[in-house]
C-alpha cells in the first residue's frame, strides 16, 4: 500500500510565547509524510530550494517515504513562511509569506507515483489539486485539504475538487465560509451533497467530528499540559489519518474511526516541541501507547436501568 | 436521595435569529430542578414575584420536585433577564437584568432540606453559597456554578467556595480567568489543588471536560442541525449530572462519566426549543435513548496489532 502526498516542503520562522525558531523544518507535506509513514510507504511529491541540505532532507531518511518527487531547483529559494502565535495558541497571525519555488510549482507525476492507492492533496490551488488528480490512475482513496484563501478567491474550482474527492479534511471555520451556514452539522451536509462520502471537520484543541451519510463521529482532542506550537498540527492530522486508512483493506466506518484517533494522536506529539522535532523522536509503540490513553480519556460505560 | 438547588427562579425575554421569546420562564435553578428530576427528588430554593403564576409553576407539577423552598414575595416582581444571540449561537449579549426580588435573598433551609444529600449550588454570590453550605448536614456530594461577574468582584470569596466543595462546574473562560493560565489543564490543575476533588469544565458545542486527581475524562457534545436557543443549556447540563450522581451509591469515575454524559443529552434537548418547552415534553425514555446515540457518536475500537 502507498499514497501519494503533494503539497509544500518549506521553512517557517515562529515565535510562540516560550520563543522563537528561525528557519525551521515546515510544510504540510512534511508533516504529512512522516505522520503517514508510521503506517504505509509515502510518495512524496514537493519541490525545494538550492538552500534545502542534505541535513533538512534528514528528516525524511530511515523511513518509508519515496523522495523521487522531490525536485530541488538551481538558483531557487524553498518556500518560506513566518507566523506568530499569541496567549491563545489557537491562533497564528502570518507574519510573512514568500512563496519562491513554490510560485511555479506544477507537478508531473513519474509511473510509482501515479499508481498510489491513496492521494492526499494538501492545501495547494484547487486547479492543480485537480490536475494532478487526473495524472492519478484510480486510487482507492483520494483526500484533499483546503484553507479560507481557496474558498474566498477560487470558489468554483474548490467546488469541482470537492466533487473528484472522497475524503474532504477541512476545519471548522472553512465549512461555515464556504457554506455561509451558521450551523456546523447542517453546513456538512451541504458540501457532503456535491458528491465525496466522508467529511472531517478539524476543530483545532476541541478535537475532530466525521460526517457521512450514515453516521457521526465526534472526538475531544487529546488535553496537553504543554502545548508549544501548533504548526503543523492539521497536517499531521491528515497524515496519520490517511496513512493509517491505505494502509487498511477498506476505508470502512471502523477503520476511519480508528484512522481519525491516529491522526488525533500523531498530531498530540506534534504540538509538544519546535517544527517536526516531536515526530523525530516518537516510535510507533509511543503512538499505538497514546491511541490507549485516548481510549480511556473517552471512556464511558452504558447506564444499568 | 435528593438534591437541593439554591438559585434563581426567572422570567427571560430571548432573541435569537429564528425569534423572540416574551417573558418565558428560565432560571438556573428551574432549569436545574427539571432535569435532575429524571433521577432523584430535588429540593428547590428560590425567589419569586407576585408575576409568578401557578401557570407558571406548572413546570414543576407531577415531577419529583419539593417546592416547599419556593418562597413568593408579594408586591414584588420575578428576577428578569433579557439576552439576544447572534448568528454564533455560542455568545448571548445581555441586553437587560432587573434583580427585582432576588436582590434581597437570603435563603433559610428548612430541616427536610438542609438533609439532601446533594447539594448544588447555582451561580449566585459566594458568599450566599457558602451561607447555604454551612445550614446544610454534611451532605455526601455538595457542586457549585459560577461566573466571570464573581471571579471579577469577589475572588476571595469565591476562593472560599471553591475550597469547599467537591465538584465545580465551571466553563473554559472562567478557569483561565480565575487562574490567569493560557493552558486550560494547567488552569484546571491549579483549582484542584484548592480542595475540590473534580473539575468539570464546560465548553458549550464542544462539550465536556473532567479533570479529577487521578483522571481525565473529555467528551464532545452531541452535534445537533437544530440549535434553537442556548439558555439554560449549562444548568440543565448540571442538573442531568448532579440529579444522575445523587442517585447512585458513591460518586466514582465510573458513575462521574455516565453523569456527564447524562447532563450532555439533557443540555442537548434544552436548546432545541425556546426555554424549558424541550424539556417539557421528554420523558427518561427519550434522555435513555440519545446516550445509547452518545455510545454509538463517540466509540471507536482497540487497534488491531
Amino acid at each position: 500500500m502507498s499514497i501519494l502526498v503533494v503539497g509544500s516542503v518549506a521553512f517557517d520562522r515562529i515565535t510562540t510565547p516560550f520563543g522563537t525558531a528561525e528557519r525551521c523544518l515546515g510544510g504540510s507535506a512534511t508533516y504529512f509524510s512522516v505522520a503517514a509513514s508510521f503506517f504505509t510507504k509515502v510518495n512524496l511529491v514537493a519541490v525545494v530550494g538550492e538552500d534545502f541540505t542534505d541535513q533538512d532532507a534528514a528528516i525524511f531518511k530511515g523511513r518509508n517515504i519515496n523522495l523521487d518527487g522531490l525536485q530541488r531547483v538551481k538558483g531557487a529559494r524553498t518556500f518560506f513562511w513566518s507566523g506568530e502565535y499569541g496567549f491563545d495558541l489557537n491562533v497564528a497571525k502570518t507574519r510573512d509569506t514568500q512563496l519562491n519555488v513554490f510560485a511555479d510549482f506544477k507537478p508531473k507525476l513519474d509511473a510509482a507515483q501515479a499508481a498510489s492507492d491513496a492521494v492526499f492533496l494538501a492545501n495547494i490551488d484547487p486547479d492543480l489539486q485537480m490536475d494532478v488528480l487526473r495524472q492519478c490512475e484510480k486510487p482507492r482513496v483520494v483526500a484533499l485539504d483546503t484553507m479560507n484563501y481557496w474558498i474566498a478567491s477560487k470558489k468554483e474550482s474548490l467546488t469541482r475538487a470537492f466533487q473528484s474527492v472522497d475524503v474532504i479534511v477541512i476545519n471548522e471555520a472553512e465549512v461555515r465560509q464556504y457554506t455561509l451556514e451558521a450551523n456546523l452539522v447542517k453546513g456538512c451536509r451541504q458540501i457532503l451533497a456535491l458528491g465525496a462520502k466522508t467529511l472531517i471537520i478539524k476543530r483545532g484543541e476541541y478535537g475532530v467530528l466525521m460526517i457521512t451519510r450514515d453516521a457521526v463521529f465526534a472526538v475531544p482532542a487529546y488535553p496537553l499540559e504543554n502545548v508549544f506550537d501548533p504548526t503543523g498540527a492539521g497536517d499531521t492530522f491528515a497524515g496519520g489519518l490517511l496513512g493509517y486508512l491505505a494502509s487498511c483493506p477498506e476505508a470502512s466506518d471502523r477503520e476511519l474511526r480508528r484512522a481519525i484517533i491516529f491522526g488525533s494522536v500523531l498530531a498530540s506529539f506534534t504540538v509538544e516541541k519546535f517544527s517536526l522535532d516531536r515526530l523525530r523522536e516518537i516510535t510507533l509503540a509511543d503512538v499505538q501507547a497514546r491511541y490507549r490513553e485516548f481510549r480511556k480519556l473517552t471512556h464511558f460505560e452504558d447506564f444499568t436501568e
